[in-house]
């Protein structure tokens, strides 16, 4: 039996895991943490019976509690809560599917726990990966990676030597607004910018995935999860997104991960590795496929991935500013407070006038995430 | 230090395997073999220096003896000497690069004097591999694939359980007739023939190539060397070849093995596995590349590829059947003998007239192979 906590259940990686776990009769869940959509929730809690929820916004959480006071489930709240799902005793792997810096916390105390990590949180890495690995490492635990293009790289190395890499290939689809140039994408919507070609995803991300910022975030999280500097990381443009991305090795060889695109199978992954599970779902037909293609990215007009190779080349707090400064801007963009092309402008602001820290404390990533926010919200 | 012995060092995997062995000064050739081209041969002695060299014909090894009577080098003719110089006390890997059936005798003892197998003669698995895999697994020694589409699966598995394979996807050039029909191949010649698109090989396997007859056999050996059954292996034409071959497991995912096109990466990465080392060459450059496509492959024109499915899924003695008739026919139109389409006539014809045995034994596996000899000889 694997027992399991879910760090963001109601989101989009957090309900395909619970798919996961309704075809996998060996997976138990303990516990379930929301930020606040506790309807969706409640559900949950009805169908997966864990032993603590946490929900991070107070009220909300004490709402959930009057819901749900027929079943013996403790309901948290806060911070706190999502720390103590964390590192609940019985919980053998965390999957933290936390959108935001919220998930760095709760991560660490898990590893501090020894509870492996299923990682869909990708500030966690980004941020503070020079202080997440080396705990890791320590605490000997298992960083799993679940978005799809680390999976790919996971699954192509299978346990081969790290050592071994020559490079690793990041492959993009290049996004809604691929073949655009910045005359173009300085009047694109909102709408056509959460249109992704081949995934459906959070909106956060699906903007991400259109500013190429999303690929830049995986370059960063790449180098810390596999240990491989800037330079031997390439983002190649693959638009069907059936090759989720590459390993080339010392010998030449290139070994790669393809499917067709479905959460569920980096989730299933993670949490069985290193076994595979049977998994249902429409098989790659390489006939009907016919091609693939390779485009390089556009990174004079998307900004976001030569803005990202800047930031975690540079290292220490930069990563952090690259992140914050794009969140809120991403936020903002949702709002329709700023146009898309703004998102660049802030990002580059933000990195412009930081005060570099080389090697941030947590209490420094999070003060310099603050410090950019209230910079951009006094500018923007 | 690894020791090796080279069964057929003059071809064209023996000679590319002796250039990875210049590569890597931690491999001690111990014994080479070949036919009758003792020039190279000798040249490939002088190099080398191997304590054993074997001529399978006896005059030739009579005269590099006299050819190489300053060197401390023992030379020994015929099958006898193949199987002293593969089943030498000092050897731990055992190349088996020979063309032909020949090639069986000297691994079946090697595999018995504990040698691991880095296997480069399709014969042995298609027609013996229900003796040698048995054997191979009872001594605990590793059949390491050296062509490239094996040499992909078995990269692309690195260690992976083969319980958890759903299909073995093995992709084919299509080689220098793609696309033409029956009536075109009725004309094409033995030159039209020999001009493979992408690899440059000896002139039996490349003719297997065109008439598809290759990838049937590759398909076979597959079946026996990961034990997976003739409906979960596909083959599909990949023009390209860039894609060596994949693995699709039971969870949708699909592990692909890509490179440009160089033998020697199979063979080093047979002489080293599991680790990997350094080689150079030509890297893959995915933006320069353009595009990867797929096709199916045209079985109602190559009909070398159903009548492999045929004779593999038939088996006992109709793999030896299917391959003796195609490399007597081979031969023939090498000697301008038979026209293209006549090898597929042979072949049909050979299996049709066959008196199947169900588990035959090394004895008639050759005794087979000279009966259709024989028939194909009184006939065409």
């Amino acid at each position: 039996m694997k027992k399991i906590a879910i760090l963001g259940s109601t989101g989009s990686i957090g309900t395909q895991t619970l798919e996961v776990v309704r075809k996998n009769k060996d997976i138990q869940v303990i516990a379930l943490c929301a930020a606040s959509n506790i309807t969706l929730l409640e559900a949950q809690i009805r169908e997966f019976m864990p032993k603590l929820v946490t929900v991070f916004e107070e009220d909300k959480a004490k709402e959930l509690r009057t819901k749900i006071k027929d079943l013996p489930v403790k309901v948290c709240a806060g911070m706190e809560g999502l720390i103590e799902a964390a590192a609940l005793s019985e919980v053998e792997i965390v999957v933290t599917a936390l959108v935001g810096m919220i998930g760095i916390k709760p991560t660490i105390e898990a590893i501090k726990a020894k509870k492996h990590i299923a990682l869909a949180n990708k500030e966690t890495l980004v941020t503070a990966g020079h202080i997440i690995m080396p705990l890791a490492k320590k605490n000997n635990i298992n960083i799993l990676p679940v978005d799809s293009e680390h999976s790919a790289i996971f699954q192509s190395l299978n346990g081969e030597n790290t050592r071994c890499i020559e490079k690793l290939i990041i492959t993009a689809s290049g996004g809604p607004f691929r073949g655009k140039n910045r005359e173009e994408l300085q009047s694109v919507t909102l709408e056509s910018a959460l249109k992704h070609p081949n995934w459906a995803m959070g909106q956060k991300i699906t903007i991400d995935s259109a500013s190429f910022v999303n690929k830049g975030l995986e370059v960063i999280e790449a180098k810390w999860l596999f240990g491989i500097e800037f330079d031997r990381i390439q983002v190649v443009v693959q638009p069907q997104s059936v090759i989720h991305s590459m390993v080339e090795f010392m010998d030449g060889s290139i070994i790669a991960q393809l499917g067709n695109p479905d959460m569920k199978l980096p989730i299933q992954y993670a949490l069985y590795y290193p076994d595979r599970r049977p998994l249902s779902g429409k098989r790659l037909n390489f006939v009907k496929l016919k091609q693939i293609t390779f485009e390089e990215p556009d990174i004079e007009t998307f900004l976001g991935l030569p803005y990202a190779y800047k930031a975690g080349i540079q290292g220490g707090s930069m990563p952090t500013v690259f992140n914050a400064a794009n969140e809120l801007a991403v936020a903002k963009f949702l709002h329709k407070k700023i146009n898309f092309l703004d998102i660049y402008e802030i990002i580059s602001y933000a990195m412009e006038t930081h005060k570099w820290i080389s090697d941030p404390t947590i209490d420094e990533i999070f003060e310099t995430e603050k410090t950019v926010y209230e910079m951009i919200e006094s500018r923007w």
